[in-house]
């Protein structure tokens, strides 16, 4: 049998990264490579109780059938509310879809607004989770310059602005390197947006992972025309729910409608339900802080070892939240190569490459600290940091060619 | 704030049967329309119990957690078995994953085999869901003739059958005309699909709800190479799930599994967790046949209902077994136009002509039965009965024309 595929499934490389990330689920592996919250902060208890209260009472019925495509109207009525009060914004209902995860938010965006050829900008490096639900609709990608703090708003052009669908966009402890976007560049990249028509989609799983709970303000919030917001409650419930929502202006969000009723008719009415109850007396205020608590001295902690252990021409990002930090190593290094002798020394990470839309950057990579345990993170640590010099000495021997 | 809409985006008709449907969900509502399971045959008691089950122990970590894209292996493992067993053939779990539904596994069939213009062939007429997933990747449907048994299999020439990317075909209880395609049409298809190396993409969200129990051997144990096989939970535990699975050659598969994971990463642990423990040990056995009976009690009596009070001139379905009745009426009659004066009365049907890829038949009707009382039946089937008579009288006080 000869199969036909289309072109989108044709150009579908199955990913080396993925592959190899699947040979270290074994438990002696010390893994910074997974992108999962901490199984700590799963409210067990919590979610038992909110699936026994609904499936004891005539809610049972409810959750067990088919339901709106948009998603269950007081879910979509307590994030309304929610959100206008931690953004000091105005949302309705009626600008809110809930998702089947915020994975699936990026695919139907990437449906709705992405022609073949279609201009598509992204950070510097980006999600690759993005990249793998916009490639599918064929875009060209654009990638604007990032510094440590994120985009170079400056070096985004109102020409190549106007001509884009839409740009991607995460302000918050971003995937993969933890930076956050200053206020001043929000303000900058909202003007723009507003000035030159560009549609910006604001990705936002880790905001509610902030140490400090200081909280910037969204796109969403300067310019709310202009942006779809993205939020999830994988990091703040549980990502085995699959449950993730969009904010958009009514029009856009009756387009994601139809599009999600061929996608999947709904997300599950069952877990939809549960978040309800669990979250809509006021969890997420007491939850939320003990999270925040446990990443943060997690990062703290291998914040210090990289601080200990790592060789001086090593560099790395200071998260102020979220679940990632970023390593740069010497430009010779090639982190993806030293992926295959870290996991023969029981270390996993994310190559860097992955996560650039356009010309890869080589000597970086990604480390995910929330699961871990500390003295694994220290073992871990050590680990890497003997590998990186011993390739940087490796350099040091051989001649140097400019 | 103008939406640059993608041109798949812009092709999006808001269904207009979608929004008359919306309306019509009022308790004095007579509603043939939805093609909803009776919520009377979702096994509460046993999801409660499972869900109990998985919150108590370790497993409440998986439940909640991110799990694999293709979905979790205990429960891909009993479907092999299971189908194996059923339909008498080998099943591997390497062959199966499990999707956000099956509506998910027709969006990415959609996406994994559709080029712009790619030939899709469908029954006269079929499943709008499908429809509305295909047509997304933009192709060109070729409707083969059928009659009241389904798809004319001589009909359709090799020489269009090789061309074709595939030819989705529903053959047990078709949605919408609850005809079930007999053996040796299947035998012919599955011979013809083998000779000119066609795909078909088999959807049996029905095929259990068999009023005998005497199933027909399905497309894809007859030309297993040829066939993606889609079953559903929807209708044999409850559709708030959201579950269903994909049965495909594992070159197929893996295909499919890179292609959902950028449409929602995976389908939810905990729904999956949830069916695995309610069906393991043999839950289904004891259950579908209570579903049966009570769709064949609610059938027969719709049928009883059409034949005391239909006038001749219309003619209806005889279903074996699914949720459907489909009606023909006098060519002349309209039976979208009829649907308002009909909500007026305050009954509700689908209007055929939305179920056509092409040429749509205006003169046709879906009838669901299974949600609805026998009293009700009743009275609904009366109304419909006095409309139909009505209209057919307005022609005959007309001139004839031919």
């Amino acid at each position: 049998m000869v199969w036909k595929f289309s072109d989108r499934a044709l150009a579908l490389k199955s990913s080396t990264i993925r592959e190899i990330l699947k040979i270290i689920e074994q438990p002696d592996m010390i893994s910074f490579a997974g992108g999962l919250p901490s199984s700590n902060t799963f409210p067990v208890e919590e979610i038992k109780q909110a699936t026994d209260l609904i499936m004891s009472s005539d809610e049972a019925f409810s959750a067990l059938q088919y339901g709106p495509t948009e998603g269950i109207a007081p879910l979509r009525k307590w994030l309304a509310e929610y959100l206008s009060s931690r953004d000091n914004t105005t949302i309705t209902p009626n600008q809110i879809m809930i998702v089947t995860g915020s994975q699936q938010a990026l695919d139907l965006i990437g449906k709705a607004l992405i022609n073949k050829g279609s201009k598509v900008l992204v950070e510097t490096p980006t999600y690759l989770g993005g990249l793998q639900s916009f490639t599918q609709y064929e875009p060209e990608y654009i990638s604007v310059d990032s510094d440590e703090k994120g985009l170079l708003v400056e070096s985004l052009t109102d020409e190549i602005a106007s001509q884009a669908s839409f740009m991607y966009v995460i302000p918050n402890f971003q995937n993969p390197t933890g930076r956050r976007l200053p206020l001043e560049r929000r303000q900058q990249l909202a003007e723009k947006a507003k000035r030159t028509n560009l549609i910006l989609v604001e990705d936002d799983p880790y905001g509610e992972l902030d140490y400090q709970g200081h909280r910037l303000a969204g796109l969403y919030t300067m310019a709310p025309d202009n942006t779809i917001y993205l939020g999830s409650f994988s990091k703040i419930l549980a990502p085995g729910l699959r449950l993730g929502y969009i904010v958009a202006n009514e029009v856009f969000i009756d387009k994601l409608v139809q599009l999600k009723q061929s996608a999947d008719l709904h997300t599950p009415s069952l877990t939809q339900r549960i978040a309800y109850h669990v979250i809509k007396d006021g969890f997420l205020d007491r939850h939320i802080p003990k999270i925040r608590e446990l990443y943060k001295s997690r990062c703290q902690f291998m914040l210090s070892c990289l601080a200990r252990y790592m060789p001086e021409n090593v560099v790395w990002s200071q998260p102020e939240g979220g679940m990632f930090i970023w390593l740069d190593l010497p430009t010779h290094i090639n982190a993806t190569e030293l992926l295959s002798e870290a996991i023969q020394h029981k270390v996993a990470f994310v190559p860097g490459e992955t996560f650039f839309a356009n010309a890869p950057k080589m000597n970086c990579l990604r480390l995910a600290f929330v699961t871990v345990p500390e003295e694994k993170i220290e073992a871990g640590i050590q680990i890497l940091a003997q590998l990186f010099k011993k390739h940087a000495n490796t350099l040091e021997e051989s001649p140097v060619i400019i």
